[in-house]
């Protein structure tokens, strides 16, 4: 009655022309409210619980491919690059340059600034304010950023209060808001602003540092144990470019989730539509930014955390290379998968934003090969023709096992017109392995939040998680180190059909997510739920540039008969920011639908 | 009734004058025989057995270290070095080369040969024969490759037949042996050997491929589930300079013991006393080069397997930096810390054969930074003046905490010999979080070890283990994976503190093992037996070079007041295995000492 032993084939002789896909079927039960709180008890309890668990590993087939299989590549413990090329038709910055210069190089990447085409009339369609915008008007004293300021407070503070309340931000001191605003005003009226980016008003998600906030990770908790004394690596290069940090925004209790559902504070809502979830697990961040409150925000993308709320709400998040951004002083500082990135409402603000906070001094940067960051160069004619011509790698299969069709359909639309345009070719391609791959993502991020909150769930603190978390924390508890061992095994597997791939194709595409903004259910808002199909539904083009350390963009293309944005995602090779964000600023010129969400502050006009 | 939770200090804030030193007691039951077995059985039990295993990780604060404590650093996964300088005075290799080519540079870094003082008088004090002599002998026509196979075919066979037997060799085909010897002495009759290593006799330890032998890994059972169809990278590069491949040496059942005890099979004994333990794991290597059967063999070095029985059996063993050979074909492929070197009876055969195996196509090379490899060139009069000067990094509470205070009285002797010889300067060092580095170490081999063998382990080929074996693999069952990931932010603070003692240090000094050769209990050879305190006196001064993967030889110093060897361990910072040969051999050239074991085979006179 042995068990039966799987021995996978050497990755090298693996044959590609004989893979199938397997539309992913997530085996676990949906519950909320009080069966939530039940089943939580159960899978806490020490025996019932772990025969629980095994029960839904086993139907996932964890164990099997962990245990009862012989993985032959030793072990990847985290992304590992190849030296790359630079980048063509680019332009070169330093990670150890001041990041005002960054930005102020980043800023002639731009193309030509004409005020008129944005802070136009009533007649030109839907856009939000871009960064450039503020800064002209600062510039010309047509504003003042301590005005904004008022309206940025005001916005917040009604949207927190209109029914049902959107909670974007979980810490928020408008005096504070106001004293930042206040000196970057003073700086205006001395003709000595910081950088393109002073007086620009940027949310922080709750788990990376922003002093003097608390750092609570959308938990209620977590500020008793972990203080903060200064501002996260990347919230300090904001801060000196003259960024105003309007606060910490709301998310996804410990970055666990993809739906942004937050029982502790109260949840964002999607701007489009105030009765649906953000995505997760940066809510506030991309709710902000779609609200046209915050030019932009700082995520964290563990498992599609920054992509998969930006495409829900209609907006662009991008998730850098893994080591190409500083994680220290993110409660994430240690994951092998995670990585702090922007969300704007355009690429051009992610240009700027990336570019004043890219730079990593991560202790284990020696092994990581990253070639010299760089950007497009838009500001060129010529950039049109270096798009030209790129191979588009497309796994129909996987590209269309979305929950509704309107998902791949706008994408796939998207997707021709951007290649008749540019003259790109569509290459199909295989991934195999894609079950795995989620394997080895769940253990990997479940057993680094586990070792990092270890400590801190002592002395009962654990029972003050939400519920989905508890589920969570006892699912990761029952990986071995074993276990992790051999998923670091897959991960070798999968970056060599990546690194494969990336031979004959410039970029992946993708949708970002397999499904649009679901619907809240009211239970959920209280005690918030488990609802593994929506997860899976929602993560599932995510993993690869998580589980890899590749760089990804999330851009909307339209809506589904909703009304509900929907989100493309180009993956791009390691280190290879800035051709994605040349791709991405290509689709943006060609959006044929842009509409204003249904709450959105414009917060120039308003007041 | 919460637990403490502890935060460890940032690295690099703490005060290494306040460090003091933990003479380490590992709290466990020695049990041999059927309270052994008794004791297998209870573990193994669901509930009972992980309550024992809680009372021991408690009693050696496994879990308080792991899930207790806050460690601020993110995760090393395994040895991460910064790009070296070149150390000077030595003569450079290419990892790409031919091996019988690098096999000849080697040679030329060698002192001059004197045939004279070699094959020389019975007067001459005891020595053993060293590679050089046997080439020498093939190319004056003095024996030949054949002749010699049959002596050392006859050595092999009666050691294993006389009371009580020695078992050096698992896997041994004197067809095999007499077919290489033969196309050798083929070879130097047509005036052509291969290289220096043509002709020479060499063993295999049995988890390192060597066809057509099976690898068993000490085991009765592992061919059943692993077949060999070729050579590990590293025998194969033997193979094509000539040596001589005699058989599988010897093992501590899949390398999880340093005393080398072997019920499988029958075990290895200790040439300088047959009643004792070789050490372990490479058991069968050390005893069969130290009693002059083999010029050299191959062994695996994961927590001290290639050097504690090379001090044991008073012979030379090397282990490499972590990525310098390559563990290709070997059980212990994905192993962090775990690596293939030599042992051989001196100095030189070390650097003849080193030079022969070096070289990595390690799939994640690309991130370790390797410098070029070298030697140093020993031929010139000037190896003492860059000997001269060098700060010896000492640990003097550690040094000296062994079972018997022979051991560092005979360390502290040669070391204090070779300060004045060379005018070399000893530097009293400390180091920190010595019993963390004791708990990274078991979670990351024990871990890496369990995933590597999981799928094979299932139908019931567990219970097929030895008994400690056994006991191993139920401790190793309870470590989470996110355990393992604190061990590895563990790493990163030892491998912190080193890194700073290597700017102080060029190498640093210790006994190899905490005691020398153990009396072997009658019943420990039917069952084996569970001693910890004898392993953690074995592997005492081990650990560093494995977790953090610095080269490290141990050379004989002297021999205590039984008679029995004492070696010495030099370890050097990453990728200097050539500083620390030129040191092996200023110690070598200095030592007082030299007893020919009780159990010598000199293969050339006898039969």
């Amino acid at each position: 009655m042995g068990k039966t032993k799987r021995v996978m084939l050497p990755v090298t002789e693996v044959d590609l022309t004989v893979i199938k896909y397997n539309a992913s079927q997530i085996e676990a039960p949906h519950i909320t409210g009080l069966a939530l709180k039940l089943f939580v008890m159960l899978v806490e309890l020490p025996l019932i619980g772990s025969l629980i668990l095994s029960y839904l590993k086993k139907q996932n087939k964890i164990n099997e491919m962990l245990r009862d299989t012989v993985i032959p590549e030793p072990p990847m413990f985290r992304p590992e690059f190849l030296p790359q090329e630079p980048e063509s038709g680019v332009v070169f910055l330093k990670e150890d340059e001041k990041s005002e210069d960054r930005v102020e190089i980043a800023t002639r990447c731009l193309p030509q600034y004409d005020s008129a085409n944005n802070l136009g009339s009533d007649s030109t369609p839907f856009r939000y304010w871009k960064i450039r915008d503020y800064a002209y008007s600062y510039r010309s004293k047509i504003t003042t950023p301590s005005m904004v300021a008022e309206h940025v407070i005001c916005a917040i503070e009604e949207s927190s209060n209109t029914k049902p309340a959107t909670l974007m931000l979980i810490s928020f001191d408008p005096e504070d808001v106001r004293k930042q605003a206040s000196a970057s005003t003073q700086r205006f009226e001395e003709g000595k602003p910081l950088s393109i980016l002073d007086g620009i008003f940027v949310a922080i998600k709750d788990d990376i540092d922003c002093y003097p906030y608390p750092s609570n990770g959308g938990t209620t908790w977590l500020h008793e144990v972990h203080s903060v004394k200064k501002d996260a690596v990347s919230v300090s290069r904001l801060r000196r470019c003259g960024a105003i940090l309007v606060g910490k925004a709301n998310m996804h209790e410990l970055g666990m989730g993809t739906t942004g559902v937050n029982p502790n504070y109260g949840s964002a809502r999607n701007p489009h539509d105030l009765k649906r979830y953000t995505g997760g697990s940066s809510s506030g961040p991309a709710a902000i930014v779609a609200s046209g409150i915050c030019s932009a925000a700082l995520g964290t993308d563990g498992g599609g955390s920054i992509r998969v709320p930006s495409s829900l709400c209609g907006v662009i998040g991008l998730k850098t290379t893994y080591g190409r951004t500083d994680i220290k002083g993110s409660l994430c500082d240690g994951a092998t998968v995670t990585v702090i990135g922007p969300i704007a409402s355009n690429v051009e603000d992610i240009i700027l934003i990336y570019a004043a906070i890219l730079g990593s001094s991560r202790d284990d940067k020696i092994s990581l090969h990253p070639s010299t960051p760089c950007l497009p160069d838009l500001s060129l004619h010529e950039n049109t023709s270096v798009v030209g011509g790129l191979r588009l790698g497309k796994y129909t299969e996987w590209f269309n096992d979305v929950f509704s069709p309107d998902i791949s359909n706008k994408c796939e639309d998207a997707l021709n017109l951007f290649s008749e345009t540019y003259a790109c070719k569509v290459v199909e391609i295989v991934i195999p392995e894609l079950d795995e791959m989620q394997t080895a993502h769940v253990v990997s991020y479940g057993s680094e939040a586990a070792a990092s909150l270890m400590p801190d769930l002592q002395d009962g603190k654990g029972k003050k998680l939400t519920l989905d978390s508890r589920v969570n924390f006892a699912l990761f508890n029952t990986f071995t180190s074993s276990d992790y061992v051999a998923a670091q095994r897959l991960r070798r597997r999968i970056m060599y059909y990546h690194t494969e791939l990336f031979k004959n194709v410039d970029v992946i595409v993708t949708p970002t997510t397999g499904m649009t903004a679901p619907l809240i259910p009211e239970s959920a808002l209280k005690s918030g739920e488990s609802n593994l199909n929506v997860t899976a539904n929602l993560m599932r083009f995510s993993l690869a540039a998580n589980l890899l350390g590749f760089p990804a963009i999330s851009v909307p293309v339209g809506y589904d008969k909703q009304g509900l944005p929907i989100g493309l995602q180009i993956i791009g090779g390691p280190w290879c920011e800035a051709s994605i964000l040349r791709m991405a600023a290509a689709f943006e010129g060609l959006r044929m639908e842009t509409k204003q969400p249904a709450s959105y502050f414009d917060i120039l006009k308003k007041v």
